[in-house]
């Protein structure tokens, strides 16, 4: 059973300002919880069924403390609407302060506000190698539960920074990519080097003014159809894919 | 105010077997509704707040039958859970039987479960001009209410054929591509010619054997990190962006 002093802490955990006061948030599903217990990541409680408990009986022992539990009541303290089998409380990491690799790509996102387009692109970063993620102080709450879900696991291995994109572009010594309509065509495009920012706008404004100015080089996925836009994630993986391909 | 015949029917339209039953479904939103009655589709029950008919006046003709309604009417037959402003219910359409034309690209579906990501597809379909997309007939319902809010309105430009896959690609003229872990990368491929089938398989499964058999080429998106997948969604934008930058 989850004790009550822990479902309450959960549940606080739902809030950007809980997790941000306790420096604490949870990670649900199978697949998520044993890749975070795997990781040397600091899991102070784990809160699992008899089942996921019999069968990964060695991974659970990187919980400080383990509370068996139904699947029902982590289904009533978490996000899930059924099945679940295991929930974790992760202690935040703690980054080193962000600073630019030569001939590395980092991402910049400028007010992304919805958490699954959050997610979906943390995974996009791991998928193509990029460990940093520079974030406007507006950009979705990365340890949003939505957010970890839709990384899957990736945000484990990718350095989310939440600082005014202002101060940290205007002194960047590497090229700095927007994602704009009407700039130049991804595919015809010839880097100097690899490596570079590549930033992504809001999903219903774009980039915003300030930061546009600070942009170097305006880019663009083609059209050859009708539709008018693309949804941000999958703009971020189709202008990842081709800055990978032309610096490898 | 909506009446109760109509409020029966639009509750009944969440549903595949009542709009497969009465050929309707319906469309919400402004930006979706307006193009909608832009396309020519035939409108037969338009339903929208007072603010919408006026501001669009000349649009809501388009409709064979207007009922003012207010917002919270649209909510509470609809799917938005707020802020609605219109809501038509439309005729599905009836496209020509499908055939494969040289030089063009085809997207195939194999048993892609989520709308969400349907309606994505949808809408990458339409930025690259892929005019058709055939789906097996366990692949989500195109006219599901969150495939036509994810698609954006590019259900419009896109032509879905449901059909055994099998019998489709057995008698494929050009190349059947499909996307597995493992293929030929994406970003080396040298193609014979322009077009051909593009096979995508099911979230968690992947293409089916039955299919993957007639499958020619097996191509993948090149992974530089640590993450083991990308979403269905994601991936199909990667390869239909690195395979008409191929064939143009």
């Amino acid at each position: 059973m989850i004790s009550i002093k822990w479902a309450k802490l959960i549940k606080s955990l739902h809030l950007k300002k809980y997790r941000k006061a306790e420096q604490l948030f949870f990670v649900e599903g199978e697949k998520a919880v044993l890749e975070v217990l795997a990781s040397g990541w600091t899991v102070p409680a784990l809160f699992a069924t008899d089942a996921f408990i019999q069968q990964h009986s060695l991974a659970v022992k990187a919980a400080a403390m383990l509370q068996p539990c139904s699947s029902d009541e982590l289904v009533k303290n978490g996000t899930y609407s059924s099945n679940d089998a295991a929930l974790a409380v992760v202690a935040m990491p703690q980054w080193p302060l962000f600073s630019a690799k030569a001939h590395s790509w980092t991402l910049v996102l400028d007010n992304i506000n919805d958490p699954g387009n959050l997610g979906t692109i943390i995974r996009i970063a791991d998928w193509y190698g990029i460990e940093h993620i520079l974030c406007s102080p507006d950009t979705a709450d990365c340890y949003n539960p939505k957010v970890i879900a839709a990384a899957k696991g990736s945000f484990l291995r990718v350095q989310l920074h939440y600082l005014p994109l202002a101060d940290a572009l205007a002194h960047a010594s590497l090229p700095v990519y927007g994602a704009y309509l009407g700039g130049e065509n991804v595919h015809q495009l010839k880097l100097e080097a690899a490596g570079g920012y590549i930033v992504l706008g809001n999903e219903a404004n774009g980039i915003s003014n300030d930061i546009g100015q600070l942009v170097s080089r305006q880019i663009t996925i083609p059209a050859f159809g009708g539709a008018e836009s693309l949804n941000v994630g999958i703009a971020a993986a189709v202008i990842c894919d081709n800055l990978l391909r032309l610096s490898h």
